[in-house]
């Protein structure tokens, strides 16, 4: 077995869940992730952990949602009585078809997602983390070879997390005592201010130590209060199965007033309109993970892309908020991401620069 | 996919484990039974159960078992929680190496084995039922093809088995009412006499409605009180890894008082000399499935086998005693199997011959 798939099981029961002997550790495996499902194995025995190993497959759940009337019980108990006792969930996602729920209906997802959002709570009341064994169906909507993309995977994954996450505590410190962030372009029509004061930003270290559920991480994020000019994303992605171009959004008083895309402009219409809170920016985001050296249409990565920001339109996350505050409500949360590489843009807080050409202000080659 | 893993998944969902809508159904999916996991999801889907699969890999309990202490905690609260509130545990066994677990210590395994009684015992107080996937390493195990053994499987699991029900109640009801049973060869040294006055016969039609929770299934069984004469296994299996050929037993007050065997008297003595009462036989069980055709040395068929008898040393089953007897308690229970079918074989009830070289008296063929 690839040494890098116990390097990777390591970092995941260590750093990122922290599992302690005794925990009672649900291993959530995909059906392409057995490999690194056996050698999370090994590292939970080597922690005299609890484990109950569940399976994730894309080909059960679309054989059983299209076979169901659709009238799913709520929350059965088996699965809640599981949940509310486990300390840790490890998902170890790994698809062998990226499109398999391709026929399985919208209103069908919606109603089981519907029937479901206690266990989905409870899990995410225990030391959760998400993370990814490369696999060939992963390959190919990245359009990379399979060696290529294991390759990309473990640079992303296998990082100094340590020196990461203290490298992410300037940034958040920054954008804690901050109160307003400006994303400046000169070659496209990005200029956008938001207001972040009395937020919160989360320093996302791949650690549930860190509040940070996914490995690989990599970004600062905060919820921003306020937003005001313009901004392109020219990161192309794919959302809801539909390629999306250089999406272009304009806000006045927090609210989108106007977009535009070069492909996609219907799908970011219906995510616009979807209510209230899908016009609004619950989500500013700060890629620092250098290990990701190029876009493959998975959010997970891309966001984390070192020199990019990424926004969300819809829901907030409660950990960038005070106590009193209940932030952006919505029923969506789409990133959208652009990059910050190319010459001539900026970040900047309260008016003094950040980052420019991607680089920021602590590293070697930045140019105040 | 093979229209026979749809027949299969519809045979153990509706026959064998009787599936309501709204049942809680823990699917246990072998690491090798992925496809007949994906059709009994869509079965239960059909059905409206609520369904949630664990993953039952080999490679991950090895590498599990392997690297812990050893001071497993009992019974672990988030797993007992589960099964507690299971109604239906459905088993997809299906191997990918029916030896993986050859480099994991005995005592490992007795100790892991110990810290989950209580789990094992809330499973046996669902609605379960434990199946097997053909795969490659079990056709290895039993010497065949691939191709052949799929069959093989197929022919013992898609079978009439209401039809089979009915005949095997004729066997139920005649050993109710009778109170001893002898077993008769001509060739070799066997002329057993098993007392079951007051003992209640289970027909065992893969089905937890006949309280039989193996599919497939096609026995009858009871548990013999006394036990007196010898008897020659000239089935040959391997157990605890070893081969052993006719085994050959002589009984005096229901206790074995004297054994050998032309291959393996090592393992015989082994289990003999356990306890108490792994001197003693705890099932007298009586092979009636027809789409078995031959020995395969997978105890699941092979004791099913038309034609054939088994006895089992140790522990017997609850099933086949009265509410005031414990009946036969012992740490083991091992099958030990007789051929029937050759010429000059006789098993008699009462002094009435039910069944002679291998054909019951309700068959055409039967010679009176």
């Amino acid at each position: 077995m690839d040494q890098r798939i116990h390097n990777h099981a390591e970092i995941l029961v260590d750093w990122s869940a922290r599992v302690d002997a005794g925990d009672d550790v649900v291993l959530s495996v995909g059906e392409g992730a057995h490999d690194l499902g056996v050698a999370v194995a090994r590292r939970l025995g080597e922690r005299d952990a609890n484990m109950l190993a569940t399976y994730d497959s894309d080909e059960l759940d679309r054989a059983y949602l299209r076979a169901h009337s659709g009238a799913f019980e709520s929350d059965p108990e088996f699965e809640v009585a599981l949940y509310e006792h486990a300390d840790v969930v490890l998902s170890l996602r790994g698809t062998r078809n990226t499109t398999e729920q391709a026929d399985v209906s919208d209103e069908t997802q919606r109603r089981h997602a519907q029937a479901s959002r206690k266990i989905r709570e409870l899990r995410m009341d225990t030391d959760w983390v998400s993370t990814v064994h490369p696999t060939r169906a992963m390959a190919q909507q990245a359009g990379m070879s399979f060696e290529a993309y294991t390759d990309f995977v473990y640079d992303a994954i296998l990082r100094d997390w340590e020196s990461l996450a203290e490298e992410m505590s300037r940034l958040k410190t920054i954008l804690d005592e901050g109160s307003e962030v400006r994303v400046l372009k000169e070659h496209d029509l990005t200029d956008l201010t938001l207001s972040i004061e009395n937020r919160t930003a989360v320093n996302s270290a791949a650690s549930v130590a860190y509040d940070s559920h996914n490995l690989p991480s990599g970004e600062v994020f905060t919820a921003p209060r306020d937003t005001a000019g313009q901004v392109v994303f020219d990161i192309p992605m794919t959302i809801r199965g539909k390629r999306v171009r250089d999406a272009h959004l304009a806000f006045k008083d927090g609210v989108v007033v106007d977009w535009e895309a070069t492909e996609g402009e219907d799908v970011l219409r219906t995510i616009i309109e979807t209510d209230e809170g899908s016009r609004r920016l619950g989500e500013l985001g700060i890629g620092m993970n250098r290990g990701i050296d190029r876009v493959t249409d998975q959010i997970l990565f891309d966001e984390k892309l070192g020199g990019t920001v990424h926004m969300a339109l819809g829901r907030s996350y409660d950990a960038n908020l005070p106590e009193s505050e209940d932030g952006n409500d919505s029923a969506v949360h789409t990133d959208l991401i652009t990059d910050m590489r190319a010459e001539g843009t900026r970040m900047e807080v309260d008016g003094e620069t950040i980052q420019r050409d991607g680089v920021f202000r602590w590293e070697d080659e930045f140019k105040g």
